[in-house]
């Protein structure tokens, strides 16, 4: 117990630490953004991911090698095992112009269980996680607070929301030691009622006021929940928008593949406007030849990005 | 019951009918909302509106007169009695330049309670004032789901939600039918933990697929719930943004009586970008002298807006 609160209190110090800075550096955000919003934001780079099992390659050096030759600078692995997987990652990677983009999941447990030992599991699972994903400097490790099929779960009540924010700044202080953040994923309401909409999300960042939680939009999802994907990624802004994801609209499939569906433009225009410098990572499947679709997706997005 | 179905096939029929024509005139307002963003949306005129009892007067008259000198061109009353009071506004507003803004709230019961009588209570009290609304060519009946306070409510879940969004079009389409709609206002958590966020009542509004189904965004609760002003507005979109309330942003006072914290530029920016036609009317106290700190407000909103 006691050694739990000196670790509280520890992590609490480097929360505001790193806080503060996190304040002047955002400061300093804000006169990019505006500058940038002036120049029409032609310039802001950007910067491509995929997971795993996006590209094509039977080992990962052949996935790798054909994420480089595509002009993919990210990688964001699943979190299951992570830690036993540090040194194949750091191999794999050195020398390459790709690095880990953010780590998608991979805890059990979930956050929002009415059974303390399920919550527990979940934050043991997670800050294992955490620690491994600082290793291999990713931006972040993405969390779902509880899927639609996790129950018993908590009520959907302020009181929830004000001890889910307790435990996410527990989790977020602890990403911050370890240089790394945690990512609040908002889900289609098909997986996850709690948390649908990027605002919603960011708004929890706020509350916490911790520098270590942040949050990220899936256009898959947002298709779903959102009005606006602009007006979505504006209300989370350059303070909290650290991921994306990216899939085709109506199937989840490789960008592309939906045809006039997949629009990305009105959201890009966002990004840009923020000065949006983290990764567009690619989570989706593909309908057709993986050889066709996922250099056509690559060639759409970039198209868009500059339409946009 | 037979009689139940039939209204609602009938009024169901009335609201796609006028979906439709809602429909093309969002196309044209699209059009028109991007020949405005180019040019910068400095033509976009501001409407301001007053609560009866946010000018001074001691008769309705009186305030009349008080608002006409400093141009304001909305009067929001209050829904309660509405029906008896028609002939007072129609004659007390004739020949003048204000027309009714909405009407705030006014109703009995609430849509979210558990007891059937209750939620009967508000449709039967909203249906009442709607049609008064619709003969005071007022552009909209502002209603909140649930207050804090109001218990035994439905539990915070998607079959909420669903329920909700059924009763909602139930009162957007009768809205319709007497020429007026139906908007839902996000509040803080203080008042109302349901309800927090514009991009979550709009989100409401596109599921609902009703044109007499509206939203709105207050800045007094937009201090304490959105990120960004102008990502919340664009959340909503001209589709779904039909009113918006200002007040100072630590005391709902008149704007400009919290000093620098009493800046809408971000927010207003988004309504110049949506070529938002509609009002933005003050739902506030006064800490000082009204006589200063009205005619104040107005000034400082409308350097605001041009500033945006």
């Amino acid at each position: 117990m006691e050694k739990n609160r000196r670790n509280f209190i520890k992590s609490a110090a480097v929360c505001t630490a790193l806080a503060s800075v996190g304040s002047y550096s955002l400061m300093a955000a804000d006169a990019t953004k505006k500058a940038e919003k002036k120049s029409g934001n032609k310039s802001v780079k950007l910067n491509l991911s995929f997971q795993e099992g996006t590209g094509i390659g039977s080992t990962l050096t052949e996935k790798l090698d054909y994420m480089e030759k595509l002009g993919i600078v990210g990688l964001e692995p699943g979190g299951g095992n992570l830690a036993a997987r540090i040194n194949e990652f750091d191999q794999a990677l050195r020398g390459r112009s790709i690095h880990i983009s953010a780590i998608c999941a991979g805890f059990q447990g979930f956050l929002l269980a009415e059974d303390p030992a399920v919550r527990k599991q979940c934050m043991d699972t997670m800050k294992e996680i955490l620690a491994a994903a600082g290793e291999l400097k990713s931006k972040g490790v993405i969390l779902v607070p509880g899927f639609n099929g996790q129950k018993p779960a908590l009520p959907h009540t302020q009181e929830t929301r004000n001890f889910l924010i307790e435990e996410l700044t527990e989790l977020g202080k602890f990403a911050l030691q370890h240089k790394t953040t945690l990512i609040l994923e908002p889900l289609n309401r098909g997986e996850a009622f709690y948390l649908r909409q990027v605002g919603d999300a960011a708004s929890i960042c706020r509350d916490a006021n911790c520098e270590g939680l942040k949050c990220m939009g899936d256009f898959w999802h947002m298709t779903k929940e959102e009005v606006s994907d602009r007006g979505a990624f504006l209300s989370a802004g350059s303070a909290y928008l650290q991921h994306v994801h990216i899939a085709s609209r109506k199937r989840r499939s490789m960008p592309g593949e939906d045809g006039e569906a997949d629009n990305y433009i009105d959201g890009f225009n966002a990004l840009k406007e923020l000065n949006y410098q983290h990764y567009v990572s690619f989570e989706c499947g593909s309908v057709g030849d993986k050889n066709v679709t996922v250099p056509a997706a690559v060639k759409l997005i970039r198209e868009q990005w500059e339409k946009a």
